[in-house]
């Protein structure tokens, strides 16, 4: 935590059951002091170099700060399902090594000349963009996200103003990235449980502000995993009475700590059938393939379900019965632009919304990625990443699962 | 053609190709003077007596006028693809008989004591619903289409005003319907080639206004039926760019001649993906189970995609991934309501937009209907009821499938 910072926000939600708080001191790294090498800095890091290797020990190479660039010494590192299937080579064979990591929070080391919005020492913040055209009419329109040539995303893709190189994630000791596409993260915020809003967070909020949700209406939420917790939160800090779905009861305590005013368990039909034409919108999360027609038929005239995860299997047919007899849509949305993100890391802070979270440290990655797909954690895992430079010993190859 | 009329919008569309013109002049019904009788009045009609029976010809009763109630002699009533499927048993079995008909067209032959915003002799229209309960908050927003309670359609239909009396629709001679749900149709307007518009027009209209497309905006439409037609030739009227998909090239120079722009030939791939991403809407008018994900493809970010008509089956599951790659919206979209019809069949007369029709006798339903489903018909046959008076003999129990 922040000294002499009494109580942040969210800091009561930060539990750290895979790292020990009293060596790991979150906010603290003394020994990453910015380099001065002309021809950048390697660090440690964290990563694939194969799809059945699991996560281990890496070193990469950072540039030096080109004149509009921010150099970031990264203190935590949310752990994205995202980070699983692209490791686990499940999204298609991919160049090698691969750090993940998009859920990035650190302190400004270095800058470029250039540089205006920032200055060594500040919070900020790198989310699952690193750069776009910045020239098609999306990026134009501050929704860099839906690049028309495709956003270079902060891991795994090909960056063409830095002659092609592959970037690297966040589960590293640094990064450097332009400008453009650092966000300021306010220092109300515990920068550990900030993490998750660089991705669950904007993946939620951008498309309750996209359907325009106002006090009071209804917004339903499936799925309470990370991007399911902020939604409740996002949704409640806008003021929306909020019902959580759930396949068991087991979670509604859960949900009704987060703040859901009414838990649906939907193995229950009855339950199914008595939410019928009572929510205005609902923030699908899940991933695994599944019935969204249930959930359409809770939506009220005019309502919308965005479905913000990529499923891993093929889901099953909408009724367009369903769209047509209320005027429903069936919607998609990708994280947010830059512009929204520093919106939803401004709201985060005036509203005290943070995600739970669980501190890991480079050794316990692999078991964190077996625990995220077996649905064990509240509700997202962040490295630690001073506990990089020690080295990861316990990584072994073979380790994750392919 | 109303007499004294040079030439009105539209009709040198109406095609007469079922029909004798000169034996049956279109709005012209001497014989269908307004009953004085006090207890309602019995009319000659064409329905279906049971799902095989085909259209046959019959005689139903209507009420004389209550207060709120308008009476209207009924001149031409278009054949819509729910008239097929209602009658021949393909949307459950329903009481017999069954007299099919919403897109309705006439003149007020009698109104009663209250009613404000009609006279005799006003050339009036009917759609697809002649009631809803006017309480809960769609019906007081307008949009009695989507009444809570289940709006009270124009045929096969309990009536709470009238004892639970089962609705019968526009194949027949006359109509009584209370004056909210009775629209008025512009003299400018061909009233047979003005029937569609009832149903087809504001079916595609509703969508088009709703997504609100603006002049230069580009359009798809998929499907160029009873529906498609209409959506071309509206959203052309809105100053949008008309893109038809059609399966095979034959229909190339159709879609021109409403005033489509481009036609993308769907049978070729290369076609469909040279379409990717430059629509902002698409209108989906097709019935039949069909892969929406082809002209997902084909949206720009934020667009949509509204399909208009009930699947005859199950349809292809949505691929997830391009909603959310690109914002997109696949959604439904029901008629419209009583105050956006009226001002559909304005912006219609403004803007001389009417559906091109085949008039039909009554002895021809069957056979119409035969072509309907054939899609042999361009693009909306329209029942003149000056010949259901005079018997309908060639109606066969049977004829229609079932």
């Amino acid at each position: 935590m922040s000294p002499g910072r009494p109580v942040l926000p969210g800091a009561d939600k930060v539990r750290r059951t895979l790292t020990d708080e009293a060596s790991v001191p979150p906010s603290s790294a003394p020994t990453r002091e910015a380099s001065t090498a002309p021809n950048g800095t390697d660090v440690a890091a964290c990563g694939a170099t194969s799809a059945t290797s699991g996560l281990v020990p890496l070193v990469i190479h950072r540039r030096d700060p080109k004149p509009d660039d921010v150099e970031i010494d990264i203190e935590f590192c949310g752990l994205c399902h995202s980070d699983v299937h692209a490791t686990r080579g499940e999204w298609g064979e991919r160049p090698w090594p691969l750090v993940p990591g998009h859920e990035i929070v650190g302190r400004v080391s270095r800058v470029g000349v250039d540089v205006l919005g920032f200055a060594v020492g500040d919070r900020v913040g790198v989310g699952c963009m690193v750069d776009s055209c910045r020239e098609c009419e999306n990026c134009l329109d501050g929704v860099e996200q839906y690049c028309e040539r495709g956003m270079v995303g902060t891991y795994g893709a090909a960056d063409p103003r830095n002659g092609g190189e592959l970037t690297q994630g966040g589960y590293s000791q640094r990064i450097v990235v332009t400008e453009k596409f650092v966000l300021r993260i306010p220092e109300a915020l515990d920068p550990a449980a900030a993490a998750p809003l660089l991705c669950a967070g904007i993946t939620t909020y951008s498309p309750l502000r996209y359907f325009g949700v106002e006090p009071g209406e209804r917004v339903g939420v499936v799925g309470l995993g990370g991007l399911g917790h902020m939604a409740v939160r996002l949704a409640k800090a806008m003021g929306a009475e909020v019902t959580v779905f759930t396949r068991s009861d087991a979670k509604s305590g859960a949900a009704r700590e987060l703040g859901a005013d009414a838990v649906i368990v939907t193995s229950d039909p009855e339950q199914l059938a008595a939410a019928r034409r009572t929510l205005d919108l609902v923030i699908d999360t899940v991933a695994a393939p599944h019935d969204v027609n249930d959930y359409l038929r809770t939506l009220r005239l005019d309502g919308a379900l965005f479905q913000l995860s990529l499923p891993s299997g093929q889901m099953a047919p909408v009724d367009p019965g369903l769209l047509i007899r209320r005027r429903l849509t069936y919607a998609g949305s990708l994280i947010g632009g830059i512009a929204e993100t520093q919106e939803m890391l401004d709201f985060c802070a005036e509203h005290g919304v943070v995600s739970d979270i669980e501190l890991v440290a480079a050794d316990g990655l692999n078991e964190a990625y077996d625990r995220m797909v077996a649905g064990d954690v509240k509700y997202r895992f962040v490295l630690d990443t001073a506990t990089l430079a020690a080295g990861t010993g316990s990584a072994q190859a073979g380790e994750g699962q392919a």
